[in-house]
């Protein structure tokens, strides 16, 4: 399974990751060739693949990259994972492959020669395991979300969640397609989502390539629409969600799970199992990554955390490849 | 008084009022003649010239305009008030100037040509007279504000208030700059204000003039900080205030303060009283004014409310030229 944001590609001079340049969409589809794991790692920190689950098969093709062009498997396992350090998916779609290799590699001991190449072969089916069980889920969690939403819905939607961030057609955005196509969805109101503007460069894009009713509003106008009746429930991604359930996403969530919550709006949090960390007990244990001012501002001091954490006792339900975890606060 | 960012000249040939050109700070510091009402008005539309009590300021001067130059005065005030539907402040002081210019014009009706110059010169003297207040109400307000800010104080706020908008050092930015004069100032949270960025183009630079400390955020970065425990007060400017106490402001003002009420932070709201309409009761008689979509996207579609409203509930002050109007709602 490969996706169009990332492919695998095998020329005879050796593989090569090939990423969608996010940051040029919608203006620009261009593609850069990553042929090892340090030009992979920039490209994860410059957002060029960007979306939790995405980035799990990145970190998991990464490892597979690794393992074909004979680099240290396991510092480059590292490596991505320490890429980005808010999304779940980055080190356990690496940390997948890596198992995948190194148990290969341990079977293969006696002939190394050959064992490296039946591990990077593991490591390369892992990550392809990896893709092919994300977009399974994106298609089971659309079934699922699907029970939430209401006739003539006015759903309102934050970041870029859809076939750009996942082998299927993604997480929340999966849900508000598939409400779509059931007749359901009478509006789809879609935050800017600012510094990086995921919102009017990149759902935007896929909506208007779906053909689906939307319209693009400043992040702070959410509030006014909630007040004036015009929101029905609330619809986001995570990157890391919590063994309690408190979730990290893209800066702005935990301001609409307020905002949600003051107006008595559901608020629903979509994504894959991957993107649940049992290894961190809460939100404050999420690590949030600040980014340069200069996404906001060059001339002037910014500070720009790129995420925030909405407390699970917001969260009105979880919606997995599962199903719907309803309430989500113990 | 002149201001910095409106000023009315008066050459050989013929008056004119002069703008400091908003849409292009900080880049450049441009002005744009006016010498006729029509070309004010466009201005006004086009935010050359913003902030309710400059436009107080532009209503009232531009009414002065269409007398010198001749032009129907009912007709021109009438335009003014128009040019922008949400600041009270706006038709307030275009008003003025044109009922001094009637008094003035009833009381000469006997010699007509003199009468005319005579109204035209009561007309200025009372656009001079709007700002002078407007300076005097900013230094009061100031003054009354500073009660509200306790030492070592993180404050947020929103869009832009200083000198760009009045006659004297502004409403929510004067009490900053009080603050800050008065050593209580420990960090200033200033909202970039999407669309157009008020915030990070406006604010900004004026806190950077004025050596104090600040840093710019994401509109949707406020909730985090607020739960972060990084703000003690949000403070912000007023478009129009309801005889209940609900305001119209900048889009953007309700969500903080709905963030505030959740955070149990204190959310103060700063006017002189030429921004209070007794004659709109609530916040709903409000007209908000919906501006083009291309301030956000000029490739998707778009919904752009330039305010919204903040009911007197979610108040905790409103600090006027007299005063700290403590609680708001009756």
């Amino acid at each position: 399974v490969d996706t169009w944001a990332l492919r695998w590609l095998d020329p005879p001079d050796g593989p090569a990751v090939v990423l969608l340049d996010q940051t040029r969409l919608p203006a620009e589809e261009t593609y850069l060739t990553c042929t090892d794991v340090a030009s992979l790692v920039d490209a994860i920190g410059r957002l060029v693949v960007r979306g939790a689950p995405l980035l799990g098969l990145a970190g998991a093709f990464g490892v597979a990259l690794a393992a074909y062009r004979g680099e240290d498997v396991a510092q480059a396992a590292d490596a991505l994972a320490r890429a980005r350090p808010t999304a779940a998916n980055l080190s356990w779609g690496a940390g997948r492959a890596l198992a995948a290799y190194q148990a290969a590699r341990w079977n293969g001991a006696t002939t190394p020669l050959n064992a490296e190449r039946i591990a990077g072969r593991a490591a390369l089916a892992e990550a392809r395991a990896v893709a092919a069980e994300d977009a399974a889920a994106s298609a089971a969690i659309a079934a699922h979300g699907l029970s939430l939403v209401q006739e003539q819905a006015r759903i309102l939607t934050h970041c870029n969640t859809g076939a750009l961030v996942s082998a299927g057609e993604g997480t929340a955005f999966a849900i508000i397609l598939a409400a779509h196509r059931a007749g359901r969805l009478a509006q789809l109101w879609v935050d800017e989502t600012r510094p990086l503007l995921q919102g009017s460069r990149l759902t935007a894009w896929e909506l208007e390539t779906a053909g689906i009713p939307h319209a693009v509003i400043a992040d702070s106008a959410a509030a006014s629409l909630m007040a004036a009746g015009e929101v029905d429930c609330i619809v986001t991604g995570a990157d890391r969600i919590a063994a309690n359930g408190d979730t990290a996403n893209k800066i702005g969530t935990y301001s609409l799970a307020v905002l949600a919550a003051h107006h008595e709006l559901p608020f629903y949090v979509v994504a894959p199992t991957s993107t649940i960390d049992p290894e961190t007990p809460t939100g404050a244990d999420i690590p949030i990554e600040e980014r340069s001012g200069d996404e906001l501002t060059t001339r002037f001091v910014a500070r720009n955390p790129a995420f925030d954490v909405t407390p699970a006792s917001l969260i009105t339900a979880i919606v997995t490849e599962h199903g719907v975890r309803q309430p989500v606060a113990p």
